[in-house]
């Protein structure tokens, strides 16, 4: 579909949050791409270089609404709409396009979960059955055929990279998983909000969604899937003051006879080849300063005092590796392109 | 001893650290008290309006060596040495002097236990036996009556509140406790380390002492005490971008037909009475904004989605009630003053 | 009117931003203080525990809505409103009410003044005209006799306490007076506002208001009074990554004959006495952290290389001195009492 | 000297502090370049995975010290070095080898200005002679001849942009230049040092340096060649809570007749066609948080109310445009690549 001459002209719906302006951030380096239209609902008309001044010299395209997009002249779709209104846009679509969503709208397979999650009747229920979910190292062939790929929940991402290959090799007991994850304040988005205010966040932290967050089913789902039964996890995220950033501590229990190194070990074999995922040596914890502004996730592996326990730390940018790098690593995946294009910097540190 | 008009005659050794200058803010408001003498090994002669610019109204005494204080001039002592040189200090103090102790080097009660973390022989075995661990809520008797003082780590302060009276009412089971912890950069120290410099700090968080922070065994000591049995548990602390507070998420195994609102009747039952010690109502997420500069400590008990789990959420301000400010409350205790004399100050938000 | 047994009955009117936050925590500890009535429009009826965790300990009234409070029930009213607003409750309120006013709307005391920065003629002349200045270490006469006190803004504070003592004695020119400032987000108040979120101000900084800031005029204003003639000055604040904490740098003209070491002298001996003020030696930076919780104010004195030059750097925090914590410095002076009643506690660092 | 296929093999002499990490991160993806040979005096030996754990897919060469560098193997050098020790380095350097020094050692080109500020005699004063001074696009012609380019200081970098074009076309007065500044912690280098503690840098800000910083020679010496005069300055830089970015406030004089639209137009037509200069639209206020991690450098002109003064304010990355990257864009220049190889990267928001 992508020969050597055109560039994949692609759009952006929903481009004035802050995974949009990710996006924009490093499709504008990817050697393939080309951004053709952009959406804002409440900011249609204003020029990109007061929505993000950081991008001011990209000379991006003013955005438009939805309804006002002429779908002939693009290729590729980013959906980075809020959850909820996303499915009935992504439903009109035509039907030839290719689509990343990065909202949480295709992310659970079973219409009954995510009624119940989400307190209404899914509004595209065929294309849910149709979605991929795009944890690319680990679906790359899903991904491959896709045409809609519903991209993972940030703290999906950093937790399932080393839970799913653990528990596909019976490493790991599927029950008694504990997740606790750090994330930096991106992850609420950049509507105006009391509770992300500066003042409000900086110097502290607390847990939050105790028990209730969403990213909690498609866990689940993710996790049942590879131990060939249900799941059932503790999940509890905590907002520290950084912007980006999400660090998630695992704590497993070990099949008989495991060990942490062995975990370590198979990990380290499984990614091996995988240019975005990196599995440290013994005693090192990754950290998310080692990772921002680029699409890795750092996994380390730890014993722990506990018998038949281990603590398993895996670090991601949430925007990138959370958010939209893997959305474009998704693209690449989906449109037979090298999978990391747009997607080598380093990471920015300090 | 104390009457109304005279003041108590503290000395401060090791005065030029960050519990040393919260020990002076907290102490220059104590009416009962008169700061004496200083000590400071490196600083000694340098006046305190250059080591502490923000106490500099406060017209301190200048820090000098250890060798050179007054003892007799003094009626209590707070230590806030290094772990380690503090043993053979606290041994050559004058008999009769009352000390709080604020490093580790008295919080172990078995010598091979510190023998085994710290890698040396304690040397002050007798006074190891005699210190009493200072958790004020939780050991009010033998505080009173304690000549030595030892003040709890941070984090196991803010872990042991909630968890000691859940393990004696048998509402948790012993096993199965996973502790997982933030905290602010302070916890470290004022020394000039590399890795506690604003910009590798700054913008991102880590786990550290994975499976092996000093703070495990004190942990375990308390936790066994009340649980009539050996109890091993697993405890890993992050570092995140704040420079004080700290926030425990604690994972616990509820007891047959406990549930988490059970926990958190009973904790608002056993702290109802205490002036710092706060349980928060249901959904409510305990901050370390909400109790910044102050000696509180607040509780908040979540269900789990895994069956007979719950989550125990508390946060303290690290130098305060997980330093100097329970070592001041210590003090009062010790001395038959009014517990919360000089305490009584509110979190300082934003 | 305020004696021993009794104490002043406080009503606080908008209590729900951070300057009212600060109100309640100093005021929780004035030992004459009562906090008496709260008021919220929008959270009225709302617990103080849940839209301030930090003060749930206080058991403070729940805010009610202007319209239904009981004047009669009050000694003294603090008044925290939004600018504008303000000017019409104030007119309305029981007229042997002491009130002292946080907003800017009786800082002007000119009319023509006011309408020209505020686009709209002023709704209560007649109390712009009794409205004292409250810069109280060099308005005490004022506001000892004062009914409204118009609390100073934050930047005039910081910058005034310098330079009107050094215009006063003639030491430096009125003209040339460049003021360069630096805050903290705090000063943008608790709104919900996309500029204020924690991704927006993390890790950056900018200037704002450049050229049109509403504390010029006032600056000015007063500046006129010391000088005896107009005076024209630069004002260029900054916005910085931290929650408190104001830091001007005003760069003067010498008189004749005039130098550095000059000012600070006199400086020094102006405020040789005074409680909050304090003038640091020669050499020493002041810093934010350094008053930080405190109603202190830091100044120091540097030499320029520009010929009969001389920069004079000052700090404060916002929300103490610049404004809660001077409001109750001039509540004392109004009703007779110790001035530093409430506003004892030394800076929290770190 | 460079073509398509070869590409330039690169040493980098002080690899381990952060503007070394930062040309590690940018020359990483620059097309033409091959990181050959790293130096590292304390750390030799050690890995870079370890140094720098951000870069750890890089597989860089292990530092060595700077005595065991092949230097027939380089074909480019960057000095990333302490002042003071860089200038005997460079003179025992082959003579063939090109050279951007990122230190201080070679901008001051007046040997008896070098000792005033540096307390001793230079040391390789004919290199002193023959260094180019490398503010790039001011100086383009100079860099493309030169052997050994001196890399501007962060400071002159961000002021010298908007300054110089402005003297030269005689739109402001060389007299009473104030240059106000702000800066993030990285400037201060990886160091350990106690005032570079994220504890005591946090939420806090204060000057440094004041009136004796070593920036102010190199500025006025660049400024005296721009105005034909001597010219003296007043600077004052301040440290704030962030890792990276520098915004500096200037406060300038017009010439008659001249207006602070003039100069905007006169800044926006000289910088039109350049790649990393970029004006603001009147009213729009550069922010650092905007060209974080970019080698841009943005400029914004605001009316001043004083007459016949206007307010310039321009922001950069300090580690990028205000060392590594220019840095980069200068060895571009040297060898006749494409000037923005390898440093067309957006800025990294939030």
């Amino acid at each position: 579909m992508v020969n050597s001459t055109t560039k994949v002209r692609i759009g952006i719906l929903g481009a004035s949050g802050y995974t949009g302006a990710e996006l924009l951030r490093l499709l504008a380096r990817h050697p393939a791409a080309e951004i053709r239209t952009l959406t804002a609902e409440r900011q249609a008309g204003r020029p990109m270089a007061e929505i993000f001044p950081h991008l001011r010299s990209l000379n991006l395209p003013t955005p438009i609404k939805i309804e006002d997009v002429h779908w002939d002249g693009l290729d590729f779709v980013f959906c980075a709409l809020p959850h909820g209104t996303t499915q009935e846009v992504i439903a009109s679509l035509p039907h030839g396009l290719k689509v990343v969503d990065l909202s949480a709208d295709f992310r659970l397979a079973d219409p009954a979960v995510y009624a119940e999650w989400y307190g209404h009747e899914h509004r595209a229920q065929a294309l849910q059955h149709e979605a991929v979910y795009g944890l690319t190292e680990l679906n790359r062939g899903g991904v491959r055929k896709a045409r809609l790929v519903a991209n993972p929940g940030c703290y999906p991402t950093a937790a399932l990279l080393p839970l799913l290959p653990l528990l596909l090799d019976g490493l790991i007991e599927p029950g008694g998983i504990i997740i606790d994850a750090l994330s930096g304040v991106s992850g609420a988005g950049r509507d105006a909000k009391q509770q992300n205010l500066f003042c409000e966040v900086g110097e502290g932290c607390s847990a939050y969604g105790v028990g209730r967050h969403r990213h909690m089913p498609e866990l689940e789902q993710e996790l049942r899937l590879a131990a060939g039964r249900p799941v059932v996890i503790s999940f509890t995220p905590h907002l520290i003051p950084m912007s980006r950033g999400e660090l998630v501590t695992t704590y497993v229990t070990l099949s008989d006879e495991t060990t942490a190194d062995d975990l370590r070990a198979a990990l380290a074999q499984r990614y091996d080849a995988e240019p975005f995922v990196h599995v440290v040596p013994a005693g090192v914890a990754p950290a998310t300063q080692h990772v921002r502004g680029s699409n890795s996730c750092m996994i380390g592996v730890f014993p722990d005092r506990r018998p038949r326990s281990a603590i398993v730390i895996s670090s991601i940018d949430n925007l990138v590796k959370g958010a939209s790098g893997q959305a474009i690593q998704n693209m690449n995946v989906m449109l037979g392109l090298i999978e990391t294009l747009g997607l080598e910097q380093a990471p920015l540190f300090p």
